[in-house]
């Protein structure tokens, strides 16, 4: 089902070639008012054909908000967002051909014949521009709570950065990256990982890489244990995203490398406040926060549509052949993924606190 | 909240020094027979007590079906399964001094004072026995429709066993793992894994591990794109397990360092079934099983319950203070976690069919 | 929250005045060929403007749908409907006067000032126009699966006309009915009903009344026992439809006027089939249909906007003062009622079945 | 499904000859002290055996505790309380011969030939007893927001009482009429339709009745509109208590009855706060709380279980026969239907203001 949460309910729908994709956020209070150049600026930074680095397909991805908005300020009925579908080109893709590592052949297996192929229908990528807008929406009111997130790109193929667990965070710096045309920490590490990109585009190919996030300001008690942890409800949120496939908190993967003695965050105060000397578990025990940043990383895998030779099959005669994807398409995803993964934790944060 | 599920509901409750803890299963359908010697196994499996890897502490772990079960087998109604508590020593806790690495303070900071504190209460790893129990109920019902589940541990502390995905992987051989003592595929590299944890126990300290699963026999075109995907489904279930810290599908976090090209799995066909040569997406392409095996991993951290001396705080007086936890502790309980793991995936995936 | 369902989800938005309504309807499985001519035809029975009852206010009220349908057929993604408003005239409203019997002053408790006023905003009974939308696509599912949907007007104001419950009634007649200007079994009653309507309308009142609905072919076996019993489905839907005050099954209110033997329905069997010989249980007895039509009343008050002149409260100056509320209201609403309670039925059944 | 709720979640379980019965209850704050005398009181209500006018059957209906409470105080996790089965005749039913009135027959639609029948299992009218446990909890941190709930009989058979609607009601007139033996308004009516029911048993009949309920000090605001109306929470809440057959807000049924200018409440306001003068919409507008009490009526059937002979089929032969049920059985479940309609409604009204 393409409805999400509890106290917040968000539900999708769409197809890359339809008429509009488009989001029904249900829950967010009355008397915001929408900062739309911020929501704007927040569709920007997903949206293809940005620069060299992604598809040169260019889309306005303009937000027309159909309701819950009155006066530039929500009424606290449920708001729907509709962006039109204009850039469309359907004859680039061939039914019968599957191309390797994309939903062609599950969303056959689930939906049969009657199934929207046409640039991955529901599948693609670009259904995330909804999130992008309820999750900018979701964003305006954290902050108003004094909750900030942001992100960077913590790696891209062979190229790596620093992590948030080993710098000190701000709410300045991830307002600072979310700034940047291509959003990492340090910028000569940057220009590293756009030229591994680039240089994967040249051979025709793609990269992946890891997107680290960061939630600020979030009060102590937030989630609840076992089922609706607040690492529950965020990776059930971040594999909602096409390309995630792995998702840790803190120290993560990492825990497998440390004792107790060294994983475990031991407690300090003065005198006012408890917090932890360390933030090995990324903010979070038991499902509920603890008053540090919430830290976590998601991992993003290479873009399938490359352009080289692939073998594949072709279903209508049922035998194996190849596929060489034509179009416009991204060597790498992880700098336009960024925004996607912060507004997707907005949403995921929002509804724990509601 | 501590219900779980779409299609099949899962409700659980208890605290670790309560009167008893347990679980409704809702969904079942009508006729199925239950191995009550089955879930016996299973539960055992979990069960502390079993050697001189796991706490000392023993506990029958036998569970006492309400509902929903006529002369053994299942009436379609809910199933309500308890376990008695029995050796239950309060005693051991101190209300005021806070585990490092616990959910001592943010239960406190989200149930406040009335927070039942005793053994961890809500929070106790204890509260996994009843999702053990619908678990392997669960299996008993993907088994007749040709579905397999196992696990092994990948790594303890700094040895590392080989992986499902790079091994030719059969349902015999996820069962074979299941009987053994210490669930391994490789028996020489489980001693070298048990020594790490006896190394670890006899310093006062603990380690973590990584436990890998695998699902056979799911056919392609299970799940959903988006928010109801089957990795959103599978790490929303597997982060209600106390200590999880992260999970990764295929290759998970390893795709950051592929390119495309090695990437995407190729379609073959051999006429009749179409399936991938390579299994990098562990199964799940679009959030949709695509009849490979499903693959994932999930981190585990070091039990926190160390006996050495940690820094903390007097919540009561509130000021910096030590803590040196006594009791019965688990120098690891990532051989305990496997088949709550297991059970877990199960569920998740019993939900996803149903 | 306005998203209903659990096999299938509908969610609702919109605004009377607003830039448009709509609804997303996800569940409904691929390959069902729409019908646009039969949803355009049970939209225009919802339509204001058709005849002197209702208000001359006239709306295109023509579905665009957006997702989920590819070359006239399901393609199993969410469906989403919009219907653009056009003929909104907010100048009609005065914010500060309460109309007696709208949600003006609950909707100004829940949303505050920020509470979209116009034309009852969120509130309007505009908004079941895509609960119609989505329900005619639901009866058409049903169809295929031999589940047939239909009302009667049972009483306007003092005139009555005879039940479901004590005439024969077959999908025929429901589609007969269906057809009708005015939804009735016997249009000479019909002809009284419509005077009543016109009558109150000349004394600048209203009227409300009573509508009977049946399903015919539905299964025994479909719903459950308590909280997803059908009744409790079908109840929680027909009270999202405003202006409905009470629903009873079979013979609901009058079962307190029988003995146990008189209300009983008796079994009986060809040898084959098992039925009731009496339907006092409107088809279902535990929650769950017995094979048996489905038969329930649900009653509608009097439309609230009357042009007769009222006592209210002016909220800002917070005195006591009269409203007289002008523009365009329609004195009856019963008649257009109808097909929004087979529409909301469906969608209700259908969930039931899915 | 057995989970009602939304931010509160009730899950039952259990069969009549089952070994216990009970309920989860999630969502209840920590720190509410549970008045044990209170909810054994609410228990006892409900319990049959307590006069000539129920079943002599008597059960203790103890309810055991096992969770969510420590040292008589709530700790914010989920409360789960049984009920033990000790008093249970299976022999006194015949799994071939369906009972009139009884979900023998969807029963065994729905779950088949595991289908627990006896003492009707799952759809036994003691299923309600988990709810009044639940709800007696509710009772109690509604009334420490100021909120009680009262109910008193309104109709048995051809005896009819006033309605809440029509006299003056108080919290105190409420907790008055909870006390007694039979709980109706005016003694000298109850008498009379003790008599009607007394008559009825000694024809081996059984009559129903029609109960009215009151919730008083909810504040406006409460509730949504649309498909989480108050009246769809309570009518879902309503019709999951076996035998309900009718719900009516305010005047229901009878506004068919009313002109708009005599249906709608009229604003007045003294200055500070503001009110209706009359209470037709049952406290209910555009389905949120106008600070009005909530007043609505349900219809319950006569009990099916009566001494007579009745027509029926046996299903194993598959012919025709008569069924001539022995037992104890009541003559009338409405005097004891009254707490489970108040424990249902602190339920939903609850889960609408948390």
């Amino acid at each position: 089902m393409n409805t999400w949460g509890n106290k917040l309910k968000i539900s999708i729908f769409g197809e890359s070639h339809g008429a509009a994709i488009g989001v029904i956020l249900d829950g967010i209070p009355s008397g915001l008012p929408l900062d739309m150049d911020f929501i704007r600026r927040e569709m920007l930074r997903r949206a293809p054909g940005q620069n060299a680095l992604s598809t040169p397909r260019k889309e306005a991805d303009e937000v027309e908000i159909l309701s819950g908005v009155m006066d530039g300020v929500t009424t606290g009925t449920p708001i729907c967002g509709i962006i039109k579908n204009t850039n469309t080109k359907s004859k680039d893709y061939n039914k019968n051909l599957l191309r390797p590592g994309h939903a062609d052949f599950t969303g056959f297996q689930k939906y049969g014949v009657f199934h929207d192929f046409r640039g991955g229908g529901h599948f693609s990528g670009r259904i995330t521009a909804p999130i992008v807008f309820a999750g900018a929406i979701a964003k305006q009111l954290l902050r108003k709570k004094g909750i900030s997130i942001g992100s960077h790109i913590k790696q891209i193929y062979d190229i790596n950065e620093t992590s948030f667990m080993d710098c000190s965070i701000s709410k300045e710096l991830l307002n600072e990256i979310s700034l940047k045309d291509f959003p990492v920490i340090l910028d000569k590490i940057g220009e590293k990982m756009k030229q591994a990109i680039l240089s994967a585009a040249s051979e025709k190919d793609s990269v992946g890489g890891i997107i680290e996030c960061a939630v600020l300001g979030l009060s102590a008690g937030c989630g609840s244990p076992f089922f609706a942890s607040l690492e529950s409800v965020i990776s059930s949120m971040m594999f909602s995203i096409p390309a995630v496939k792995g998702i840790e908190f803190g120290r993560g993967f990492d825990f497998a490398n440390l004792k107790g003695s060294d994983a475990n965050d031991p407690f300090e105060t003065d005198g006012e406040k408890i917090f932890t000397t360390s933030n090995n578990n990324g903010g979070i025990n038991g499902g509920i926060s603890n008053g540090m940043p919430i830290l976590f990383s998601v991992a993003i895998k290479p873009t399938p549509s490359i352009a080289q030779i692939q073998n594949t099959v072709d279903t209508e005669k049922m035998e194996n052949t190849t596929i060489e994807i034509t179009g416009r398409h991204d060597p790498c995803i992880v700098q336009r993924a960024t925004v996607v993964v912060e507004c997707g934790t907005a949403l995921a944060v929002l509804d724990s606190i509601l």
